[in-house]
């Protein structure tokens, strides 16, 4: 396994471990140049991205992975990850498939989320 | 519409057209660096890419796009791209749901695929 699939699985299980039990402190891993693509909603910056995460309709949920694919973006370090997966929220007992992409930039080793986008997998 | 969508609507329209025709010319849009993740298997280089796409097995492939996100990587005119989408496969009556990433990498204006990652969603 090489790093960057390492670096992929380590950043996704902590970026749902930390969505799912206080979405609001998912700030640390976005910056002023961070986009977000939520169901077609189109966000920017660190405070516009976890404003629309932390209002979204739902109390709890639990993400859950499927499959997690990840390829270097260069020879910066980057990586692009592909997840699909389930969600499921609140007291709903049918889980919702989606897919989401993060593009992780590395800045001297320390990694922040660069593009980020989801979409819901209707069947 | 940002310059970035346009570019990512005709891109994908492009390539799914060529995949449905002719899936060995693809060849023109992937380098030696390029990566191709698909189902799990990993492939680098154009050689080993379209190698693979043209060993698939099926005759007739038909994509449909059902969601297309698109956003700029840095300053550098580069671009991933997301589509969620059905194919439709030889005589299949029934759809199968995938999902496809493709980070668009600008070259002095001309745009090749440094990464590809594909992935069915199994309902």
């Amino acid at each position: 396994m090489a790093d960057y699939n390492a670096l992929a699985t380590q950043f996704t299980q902590f970026y749902y471990q930390t969505f799912d039990s206080d979405r609001s402190q998912l700030s640390s891993l976005y910056r002023e140049e961070s986009m977000l693509s939520f169901e077609g909603a189109q966000l920017q910056g660190t405070k516009a991205i976890v404003e629309k995460l932390v209002s979204l309709p739902f109390q709890r949920v639990q993400h859950r992975i499927s499959t997690l694919d990840a390829q270097p973006t260069g020879t910066t370090g980057s990586v692009i990850v592909m997840v699909t997966g389930e969600l499921l929220l609140d007291e709903e007992q049918m889980a919702q498939r989606y897919s989401q992409v993060f593009h992780l930039v590395n800045n001297n080793g320390n990694y922040y989320v660069l593009n980020d986008l989801f979409r819901l997998n209707y069947g």
